[in-house]
């Protein structure tokens, strides 16, 4: 059996939202116990009397998209984000999903769940879509705004690993984002990174890459600092909402390209599902000692089943032995 | 009268191309002469012999879009890009327009026809769409890839003198790119950069901005250097080409899915367009004693026309004298 924590306050929606996604990915997986953290008015204590493999931790706050990160986390020991760590830590749980702010998620499981020793800093990683099915897992996605040489050869490590759990690939291609493919290309800090991921051993660095191929490469993995991550993240998101913009005000002009609009909706939510990574169950932090995956804010049934499975997926697979093994 | 000299071997498409372009342009504007700087092989003698306002500066050499950008500019001393930036200098002409590759005449421009005294190094930007109708100026597109805080400073005094000229904004908001708006977001560098721009005079500098900023903020200037600037535009370039990709893909699963995407071509066509830069006229180099002009290499007579004219339009508003003022 695999125990999942899952924090049942998490995300923008309400909790029955969350508990309908524990109810799913129980029935899913057979093997799956989940450890539910909530706050009293949850409802999380009469959804795991009636669900024979879900636990309740019950904790008195929850911590809000909006709150300060580290600030949250330091004064609310009590809440379902810090308990859940926690748990994870003591061994009560294998692993953990939840919906929300990245920055305290974040904050928590580097200070509550633990680094796996000799990793500098853990990163978070998403798998991008591509075309004709593709993925590529992208990090940092944002958590280390500064990194050194050596923290960026550690990612290139641990992504490699967890391209080879998540997306089956035997020999991932594994290349340093900069500022044109050539050996010569980067800003100081990308060249002396380039330099350090040329030396990690047993992984197949394949040099730099450009901006177009996180969705439009063929690598398995791209790395690079958390600064220049979240500046290609937040373009990536801004040029589809502005695609799909320009779409609508056209779509608005005349029957014929509304109803264009129309047929072509499904795609288009398609793919914007496919962006923002749940199909993965969200983000994972690599470099914990247990799998700690982040669903969107905005989260549904769906994405907690997803994130759920996800979770204990990364369990079974051994991805945190992997990530050990490989630094 | 204004000149405007035109490479007319730049880019990827045949010389003929080109001297339509510039026909158009002459037709244009009455007040526009051409230098047109091309090969024997180019048909731009005959084209000069029959077009009275334009003169041919004819060059035994050509720089191609795959050539060594700095290697090329240094060896190859008769080629169009370096006699053309030679004419600027000399004052045969007041600025330039030319189609090709941007590393290559960012090193040219920058040797040949000169820095503006105080101007520590000159910068690509280019105008960026939005939703109905806002534009934003972004730059370094990509020149500088280590950029010192005092750099960026000057960049955001530029990019706010190139927006009151090109996109007709009185007061511009001026925003720094970075990993969060807050005030104490960023790397180390771009924290620096942010308290230089804070000590900028005469501009109207709002903080830190975001990637999904670029094509869906509300300003009017985004300043970063030129790596995360690289970054930014291929990702960009990158998930517009992926959206369509998914659009065609799903296009093909059915008739009324083709259909809805015949009827939504000409938007996505538009889009393309606007993201390309071209009705701008390309990018504009920033920081040099005249107006410099760069279009895609992938080039056409309207693309031509439209980069002759905005070179012409940036000599007769002063764009140089208010970049100079402006630092």
């Amino acid at each position: 059996m695999i125990t999942i924590c899952v924090d049942v306050n998490g995300g923008d929606e309400k909790p029955a939202v969350v508990l309908e996604g524990i109810e799913r990915a129980l029935a899913a997986n057979e093997d799956l116990c989940v450890l539910a953290a909530g706050t009293p008015d949850s409802g999380v204590e009469a959804f795991c009397e009636s669900h024979d493999r879900a636990t309740a931790l019950v904790c008195s706050e929850a911590i809000g998209m909006d709150e300060h990160p580290t600030e949250a986390i330091r004064t609310k020991r009590d809440s379902t984000i810090v308990r859940g760590c926690a748990a994870v830590r003591a061994g009560e749980a294998d692993g953990f999903f939840l919906a929300g702010s990245t920055g305290a998620i974040f904050a928590a499981a580097t200070l509550h769940v633990g680094r796996v020793p000799g990793i500098k800093r853990p990163a978070i990683a998403c798998a991008m879509p591509g075309l004709a099915g593709h993925e590529t897992i992208f990090m940092d996605m944002g958590a280390n705004a500064d990194c050194r040489p050596e923290m960026i050869a550690q990612f290139a490590a641990m992504g490699s690993a967890y391209a080879k759990t998540e997306l089956g690939v035997d020999n991932p291609r594994v290349a340093l984002l900069s500022n044109g493919t050539e050996d010569t290309k980067g800003s100081e800090s990308a060249q002396a990174a380039f330099a350090a991921c040329k030396e990690v051993e047993g992984i197949n660095f394949v040099g730099n890459c450009e901006g177009t191929d996180i969705l439009m490469g063929d690598l398995d993995v791209i790395v690079t600092d958390g600064f220049t991550g979240n500046v290609a993240l937040k373009t990536l998101e801004g040029t589809a909402k502005f695609l799909v913009g320009v779409l609508k005000e056209y779509a608005s002009s005349s029957i014929l390209s509304a109803m264009g609009a129309l047929a072509l909706k499904p795609a288009l939510k398609e793919a914007a599902g496919k962006l923002s990574g749940d199909a993965h169950g969200g983000a994972v932090l690599l470099g914990l000692k247990a799998p700690v995956l982040i669903g969107h804010g905005a989260t549904s049934p769906t994405a907690v089943c997803n994130g759920t499975l996800a979770a204990a997926a990364a369990v079974s697979s051994g991805l945190v032995e992997r990530l050990t093994n490989a630094n």
